[in-house]
């Protein structure tokens, strides 16, 4: 082999680790200068559009999550409640189960980040969510920002839901969630996720506190209704960015998402607290 | 120089253009799997913080355009309308003056989007802001969607506004409005930039249509109030993606954003017309 042969097979190689490692900088899900900490609170659709009973899946599991590792959501028919733990995505249905949900399932709403923590509450036991409502609010620096929760331990109390599958034409939303699945459990360990969000994002998404649970055995789960804590340790992510992606296809496209729904929208979260 | 050098040196060259290839291909503002065609609009702050009297600025100019090439929005102190067009920043002041803005100079509130068309209605003319939105509003195909707006053409009339500079304490943005600039120029030609959005950004951003102005002379420009068109072009950029960056200081952090405002904005974005 000539000389000119390894010269050229020198500058080869040095392409490939040089564009190999430009790659390797630049390749996170998010830019530097997007978000240079991960700190994007990643949505699809809003949830006007699950009150108006649009519940076609927009993005799959798989595509979701890019934008994080974890959140809460549901899947397409509404399909039970999604709970997304340490990049894991669950599905806690209506018969009780609880899945690791399939790559290609559809969500049609969904709230996912990168959970940084922030700041933590080491060792908080609580009565209610009423309780632990004010334990957080004394915890936060505004009202205003954006905050992702993780609360991690023994919940002597947690009473989750989740709603059945629906058939077309779909029901809106205060009327699919009529049947759902609802059980209280005792003494579980296990692990919230969610969000606590500014009143000003009512129409687009819960203003207030919103968390699934998942216990640790895997075999209970769903949207939380109430709970108690007893040394739980709770995480929080101040996150400043916000981004939401629209659905282009399906139901969201028609509905009628001019109407003020923020009363229906504290039935169906939280019925009887709100 | 031995031939272990030359390896050397080609291994060196290799690994640049290896790197600068793949960051060529990687750097664009936003990666292939947020958005492959740029489609977000990206806004600091919320419209709410402004009627607040939140006008800190948070974000430079310099760091804005990394967002979008087309946009609107004001300054620190609201000294003036923002109007970015091919993604140069404009400053329309209240002395009737534009000028291109600062690199280092804050916004505390601003929309911005890298826009490319994707509807065109070309040769419209219409008499008022009402019959404009009739025209555009036959042409989306969804009211539930975001759209960038651009209007290039003559004007046959326009009403421009901009704000002065406020001193410290803040005075609400409806008190902040009450002496501010206006003017209704007549035969001008020039570009009108801005959004269409839903009902449900409202406490975000503004509802409807919001369009700021600068004349091709550069010498006139600011808050559109009213206007009418002469075979003027119209473009739109429906957006699916939506990007919120909070402020992490100044006022916005105990600004009291809890309140319904939407009168006042009707008021404070085209007084007399909502």
């Amino acid at each position: 082999m000539r000389s000119s042969s390894y010269l050229f097979i020198a500058l080869l190689i040095g392409i490939f680790i040089g564009a190999g490692g430009a790659l390797l900088i630049s390749g996170s899900t998010y830019p530097d200068h997007v978000s240079p900490d991960r700190e994007i609170i990643f949505q699809v659709s809003t949830i006007d559009a699950l009150l108006e009973s649009v519940y076609d899946g927009v993005m799959p599991v798989s595509e979701l999550t890019r934008y994080g590792d974890l959140g809460i959501g549901t899947f397409d028919s509404l399909d039970g409640e999604l709970i997304m733990v340490d990049g894991v995505v669950y599905q806690a249905r209506a018969d009780g189960s609880v899945v690791v949900a399939a790559h290609n399932l559809k969500v049609p709403l969904a709230a996912v980040t990168f959970f940084d923590e922030d700041i933590i509450i080491p060792d908080l036991s609580t009565r209610g969510f009423a309780e632990f409502e004010d334990s957080i609010g004394g915890a936060i620096r505004s009202e205003n920002l954006k905050y992702a929760i993780r609360i991690d331990g023994t919940f002597p109390e947690v009473t989750v839901r989740a709603p059945h599958g629906q058939e077309r034409p779909y029901p809106r939303l205060v009327d699919a969630l009529a049947d759902q699945y609802m059980a209280t459990h005792t003494n579980i360990t296990g692990t919230a996720v969610g969000f606590l969000l500014p009143e000003y994002v009512g129409g687009l998404n819960v203003p207030g506190y919103h968390l699934h649970f998942i216990s640790d055995d895997l075999s209970v789960g769903g949207h939380i209704v109430d709970f108690s804590l007893d040394s739980a340790t709770v995480s929080l992510d101040e996150t400043l960015t916000f981004m939401m992606r629209l659905p282009s296809e399906g139901g969201f496209i028609d509905a009628d998402l001019t109407r003020d729904l923020s009363d229906e929208l504290a039935f169906v979260e939280r019925p009887g607290q709100d």
